[in-house]
Formats: structure tokens, C-alpha cells, sequence
């Protein structure tokens, strides 16, 4: 097929339409991608993402174009710090010819994590979520992470005489970033998640470690209201946190259901 | 364990809290459990859900009472129609004592569907919702679906000497009910998103079947785009909508991605 | 369409095959379907299951009729005990006139559960499967389970000066039923998994309940290890039981990774 | 805490055992961590796998030394060919002291890949296992890859006037390399799995290349059993492959279920 030919053939995504639906979003979903991701300490780090990236649609037009976004993210996929997402945003809007743009990243980050008593270092994942948005007067770059933690239940403790039950949860922090600000990093959440749990959860316990965390997590028992609360405490007393959404959920021990608890917050 | 014994039992959950953080949600997840729900004809279906039920926490306590929320949902697992939900509830907030209450009971639902030439019959499940939310001031009933369908890709079927690509789709929405109107029912909903597809899926088709969805789906090109405005449309013109947010999602056949938009409307 | 221009439909399934590879397994999966279950007690329960229904295919055939595996799991919803799926599956492999047939139904299966000092009772959903296979010589019933459970470190328990880490598990169990044997059922193997557990799990726990499993889970701690052998031991020991394969899998509360155990056996 | 107390806190794991059960396999599982894998061009790639590193226990020893494992994959994350798998399951049966070991490492593995008719270039994922087991008298290498294809159904092209239902499916291959030949890898069963389907997927194409691909999988329809059999033929034709073990799956376009195929296979 000549250039020629491949010009000619007809573009029925840029015909028109007459239905006056205006689309918030659409794009690519569930992409799948290598990327390279900055780190607080400036390293980079080779990750795989999830992508998801979306621009508006007029209601007079009737389609995007799909594979721009692809050819947008290939092109970007190195240096990804937050405000690196905010430009690849910005890049598929430009691509796209289009008002405004979302891209959101979720990907694993790891993080060397020393045991507590021993020393002995491995590696822990967390998920993380890059997420940018442009539009008409608005500029946005969020931070989020998904981080396990150990939970042990303060009820549990005060009515039992020895013992308490204890459990994997997660802390899912999602963080509008202030304008002016520092930039924040998964780092910095991550702190906030392990400062707010019973016990950290570590990739590597020998014994002594071990015998460690099992006592801090009963001399530190949190519900996950306590959970929520800490972690929220400590995000608004962050000044590079704008707002935040918050969810902590506990796979209890002693149940086949969770225990969740959700915080959102705003600055004024 | 006496009765007596079991009073003095420390209820640490309802000691203070000096944080200062209020908690919009908190209660339990990921719960499953055997429900009975009616569909529009009135007909019960016995099924099983995934439950969320939650309230609010003041600033000043520092726990709710999780084992309510199951007792409040085993109470009330007959006979949950949209607002046999809202009732549920009503019911969690007095049983928690709490201002908001949010219940999300997810499920899947079945319907008979007949081949489209042969007539033969089998069931289709669909993914379904129902969401209520009580605060001071607010009563709300949500309804979701989440649909399959057939889509064929329109600039495929333009540019292609014959065929065009298709694949399965998903159209995901969530209906806010309209105060005052009759009750919106998960099989209204089925109908815009099969409305708006290239064809409807089936669970069971006989080769003069196959042949007719084949021809159809050819006949009905629809774009992700087309699909989000083509339900659009129809929920826009329901006086039993008082908002919606729609997602559709195309499992791309020629890519390992999908292609997705979505719409969100609330009635002036 | 009449039905004379149905007939002469073409039947591209029924053609022949040259390249001589015999099928082992070929049908639908990831079937969705409203069931009827007798538990133990010979009531019956709604439930809803996921179906796999396959049969084998012969070198010289191109291809299965996949509406008939719908239709046959359509008519046979009913009453399905373990040996209920053993007729389906001789229903399959007649309807499909294959000599060989797999049928494998997961469905969650909800037991009455007492706490253990208040009594109050909630539903607990466990995950259930029932597996049939015919084929020439050849006539197998398979039943299992995947049970959570409360799991408690035994070497936690040791070298800590108090307390120890819990966490949810599950055991997965599937036994293979010995010919001529009563008919075993999930609440049997339920009672295995519950026995070998450091504590069973409660849908509803009030906080005498949660003192006691708190204090239970202490008194009886397991390594993921014990939990397989204590499983094994009691399956051994039921003549029922043919051959078995189990799984252990423990969410540890310290690390994000889980600990397994597996153990398969075979009577002599 | 001294060297000297770390030494004397109890071995609870190499406490002996009287019940009689020889454990398969016990180790750790959902083990998310970074690695580096050789690809067939000799490159290497930075990627992220969920680990799976067990070891058999014998009957007399109560349990396993769970953080062991983690650091067996920590020191030998890079440079993982297929015999690299190996090398590390010899590592972990050393360090564990053990008999028999298994390791399982599924990650994503990104393939360049051009756009056929425009030959613009993108990366596609496939998911990729190594899987090796060392036992007295047993050395195994295992490679294995879950790639999407695109389907088109030759019953539908056959009977319907025009066009014919196409759909994303995936072709599992697992594949025992045979001892003394060349080494397997990823890439040569990612061209088997492209070879069998009516097309490949591609992460990135335009608008030429859309029309390609759907006349190419027109041109070349195929149902689940054709896809499972011209797989099959390309690896009995292949000698470094000592058995394998197939699955085809194809998320039907036209229903909510999938069409499904497997076959074993064992060179005599």
C-alpha cells in the first residue's frame, strides 16, 4: 500500500456527530508497558505499568484516534517522576488535539527495607499510582500507594488475658500534590502508611526479627480507624498534601471480610 | 462466660478519640453473603452478593461496632428490591447509631434470554448493583449494571475490502433514582446497554442464531464512543434518572488492550 | 429462516481434520449459572456457580458443537449433589457423543455458623467444587473445598516474650471419592480444614466470642506445615477418601508474600 | 540483641515431627520481586515476577525455614535464562537442605513488535514462566507463555452472508525442554502461539495496518480446537520440546463465556 493509499483511506473517527454527547473520557485502558520511574532519591528504576490514558471528546466529533496514545506513552515511557506524568499528559493532549487529558500509572515500586534487628536487606513492593490531569484551568498531579501492613486488634487485646489477633491490612493513600510544592514521592507515603501501622511488614524477618515485630505490633495495636486516623493526621500536617483520599482495610484474622475504613480530606 | 461477665468485657471501641478526625466511612467489606432480590416482574431471585456496609464516625469515638453490620445484613437478606436496600440502610444506622450509612450490595443477576431466530432459551447473568446512601438531608438509591455485548468496530468495517474486526465490550453504569419516580430496576438497564451495542450476547445460540448476530453486529458498527453515547442518549431520556456515570470498555480483538470512554451526567 | 434452510446450514464443526491431534479437553469454561446444591443434610441451596464442561475430541474431527455443553448444563441445574455432576457429566458426553467428559463446578456454598460462647449465628460462604470425569474405564467424583481459617505462629509464640502473629489462611482440599463409599460432602471436608486450623472463622464474633477465638488461636498455634499434616492425617483416615491433594496458604501478617504448604496422597 | 542471644532463641521449625507426612512441596508463594531475565538474543531485562520457591520436607522435620527462600531469590535475581532457574532451585535446595526443590517465577516479558502494513514499533507483554524442579533423579526446565491472539470463527465466516465473529483469545503453552538440546525460550513459543491464530495482536496499529489485520484473520479463520492443534503440530515438529501441556481459550465476541481447548502431549 503507497502513502497515497494509506491517506486515502476514509478517518470515520473524525466524521461528525450529531447525538450532542460530550465524552469525559476516552482512550486506552489495561496497557500494559515497561517505563522507567524516578524515585525521591532521584534513581531511576525499571518498572511495569498499567496504563490508562484518556483525553475529552467533543459531542460534534465522533472518535479519537487509539493508537496516539499508544505512540504517546512508547515515546515517554523513560523518567516518569510525578511531574514527568504530568508532561506525558500534556504530550497526549497535544497529540490528541484535545482540550483536556488524564493519564494514570499504577505500577510496583520496591524499596530496599533493612530487618529491624538483624539488618539483613530485601526488597518490598508496593503498588503505586502516578495520575495527571490537564484541562481548561486545571492542572493536577496525584501520588498514590497501596502499602501491606500488620494491624493487631486493640479490642482483641484489652479482652483477652494473653494474645491478640493480628492481620495483613493495606493503607491506600491517593494525594493531590499543593501547587508551589516540593514534589512528593511514593517514599514519603510509604512513611506515613508504615508510622500509622501495628508493625511494618518486611520482605525478610530472621528470628530475632521476627520476635521484634510480633511484640511492637501488640504493644502498638491500631483499629483501622487508627489506621485512618494516623495516616491522616500526618498528611495534613504535610504541606505539599493539597487533599487526599484514604482507604485502610484489614484482612481480619478471624473473619472472611474486611474491616475498611475510608478518610477524604481537603485543605481549606 | 456469664452475662454479667460478657457486660464487663471493656468496650474499646467506644472509648474517645482526641485526633480529630472525622471518618466518612467505616464498617466492613468484601463481605458474601446469600441474598434474595426482586427484579421488576416482581419475582424473587435467590443469589449472592458481595456486600459493603459502612457509617460514619464522629471526630470524638474511636471505634464502630463491626459485628453489627453483619447482623444488620443477616436480618435483612429477603426481599432487597432498590429500596429494600435504602430500608437496610436505614436499619444499619440505627443499629450503629450512626448520622450516614452507606450499603453497596454487588451481584450477579440472571435473565432468561431466547436465541434470536431459534428461541431458544437460557440465562444470562449480569453484574448488578444496588447502592443507598442516608446522611442528614440525603436519601440516595443507586443502580448498576455491568453488561457484555458484542461491538464491531465501524473504521474497520469502513477501511477492510471485507469483514471487520469485533469483540466483546462491556457497558458499566450507575444510575442515580430520581425522587418521586417509579423504581429503576437492573433489567431497564440491561435494555439501553443491549440497545446500544453492535448486538446483544447470548448465552446460548444454535447456527441460525450465529448467523443473525454475525450479520448485525456488521449491520450495527459501533465504536466505544458510539456505545457511552448511544446509552447516554437513552438514560438522558428517562425521567427516572437523576444522574448517571457510564464506562464502556471494548477488549480490543486485535490488540491486548481495551478501548475505553465514559460519561458522566447529572438532569439540570 | 425455515427450518429446512436451518438444516442445510453448513456444519464446519463436523468436517474432518488431517493434522492428528487428538483433543483432550475441549468446550466451554468460565461459565456463569444459576445452580441447585444439596448439602449434606439433603437440603438444597441456590447458589451460582462457575462451569467448566468439556469432552474430549477424536484426531479426525475439526471441531465440538459448543451451544449443547449450555444446553445440557441448562437442563441438569438442578439437584446437583456430588453424584448429581456425575450424571451431567454422562449427559454431556452423550449429548457431545464423545467417550470421554470433564465437568467442574466452583460454587460458593454457605454453612450456618454459631459463635462459640455467645451462639448467635451468621452464613459462612466457602468455596466449593464438584468434578466429574468419564471416560472409557474410567469414573471419578472429586469433591473440595477452600476453607479460611485463623493460622498462629508457633515460632512466634516461642521466641516472643508475649504474643504471637495470626493471620487468615485457607486450605484447599480435593478428594478424590473411593468407589463404593458413602457420598462425601463439603461439610465434611469443612470439619477437616476447621480441625487442623488454629482457630476456625466466624461471619459474626460479639466480644466474648472474639476473647475466646483470641485465646483459642493461642492455645493451639500452626505452622502451615501443621495445618497440611493435621488435613492430611483426618483425610487418611476416612475411608471415603480415595486420594486427596491439599494446599496451605497462609497471608502471613508480617510479610506481603504468603507461605504454602502441599501435600497429595494416594490410598495403596 | 547479642549474636550469642539471637543463637539461643528455639529452632521451633527444627523440632521433629511424629505424624507421619511427608510434605511435597512447602515454601513461600505471591512473592512479587524484581528481576532480570535473559531473552533468547542474549539481552537482558529488567522485569517483575510473582515467585513461587518450595522444597519437599521430610517426615520426621516439623517445618521449613520460610526466610531462606527470600534470600536464595534476592542473591539470584540476575541473569535468569531458563538454566538460570535452574541454577537457583539447586541454590535453594542447598540452602534449605532439602532433597527436592521447585521454583516458579511468572513475569511479564516485552517483545518489540511492528506494526505489520506501516511497520511503526511498539512493545507487546506476554506472560512468561520458568519453572524448574530438582529431585534424586529428576532435573526439569519448563518454559512457558500465555499469549493473546486474535480469533475469527469459521463457523460464523461459513454460514453468515458476510463478515464473522472475531474476539481476543489466549494460547497457554507450557513446554518441558528436553535434556542435551539447545535451550527454549520465550520468544520461540510466542512465534508458535502468533503461527496458530487468525492473527496476532499488536500493542500499536494505524489505519492500514487495522485493515491488514482484519483481512489477514478472514483470510485465515480458526476455531479453538484449530488453534490448539496447529500449535500442538509446531511443537511435537520442534526437538528441544520433551512434552507439553496446551490450553486455547477465545473470549467469545457473541457470548459471556469462553470456548476452551487443551492438549497434553509426551514425545515417546
Amino acid at each position: 500500500m503507497s502513502t497515497l493509499e494509506i491517506r486515502t483511506l476514509a478517518d470515520v473517527q473524525a466524521s461528525g456527530d450529531t447525538r450532542g454527547v460530550y465524552i469525559d473520557q476516552v482512550g486506552v485502558g489495561g496497557l500494559r508497558y515497561p517505563i522507567a520511574v524516578e524515585g525521591r532519591d532521584g534513581n531511576t528504576q525499571q518498572t511495569i505499568c498499567e496504563a490508562e490514558l484518556t483525553v475529552s471528546l467533543a459531542a460534534e466529533v465522533r472518535g479519537t484516534h487509539m493508537s496516539r496514545f499508544v505512540e504517546a506513552l512508547h515515546e515517554r515511557r523513560i523518567g516518569l517522576s510525578p511531574h514527568g506524568v504530568l508532561d506525558l499528559t500534556r504530550h497526549v493532549a497535544l497529540r490528541l488535539d484535545a482540550p483536556a487529558a488524564d493519564v494514570r500509572l499504577m505500577f510496583p515500586f520496591f524499596v530496599p527495607r533493612a530487618a529491624p534487628v538483624t539488618g539483613e536487606e530485601a526488597l518490598l513492593g508496593i503498588d503505586c499510582t502516578y495520575i495527571a490531569r490537564i484541562a481548561p484551568g486545571v492542572t493536577e498531579i496525584n501520588v498514590g500507594v497501596r502499602v501491606p501492613v500488620t494491624s493487631l486488634c486493640p479490642c482483641s487485646k484489652e479482652i483477652a488475658d494473653y494474645s491478640a489477633h493480628s492481620q495483613r491490612g493495606h493503607v491506600d493513600l491517593e494525594v493531590r500534590q499543593a501547587a508551589g510544592q516540593p514534589e512528593l514521592y511514593p517514599e514519603d507515603l510509604l512513611e506515613v502508611c508504615d508510622g500509622a501501622a501495628s508493625a511494618p511488614v518486611y520482605p525478610l524477618l530472621k528470628r530475632p526479627d521476627e520476635r521484634h515485630v510480633t511484640m511492637l505490633a501488640y504493644d502498638q495495636p491500631a483499629f483501622v480507624e487508627d489506621l485512618a486516623r494516623e495516616s491522616a493526621v500526618a498528611l495534613q500536617a504535610d504541606p505539599r498534601v493539597a487533599s487526599f483520599r484514604l482507604e485502610v482495610s484489614n484482612q481480619e484474622s478471624i473473619h472472611d471480610h474486611q474491616a475498611i475504613a475510608r478518610v477524604t480530606w481537603r485543605r481549606e
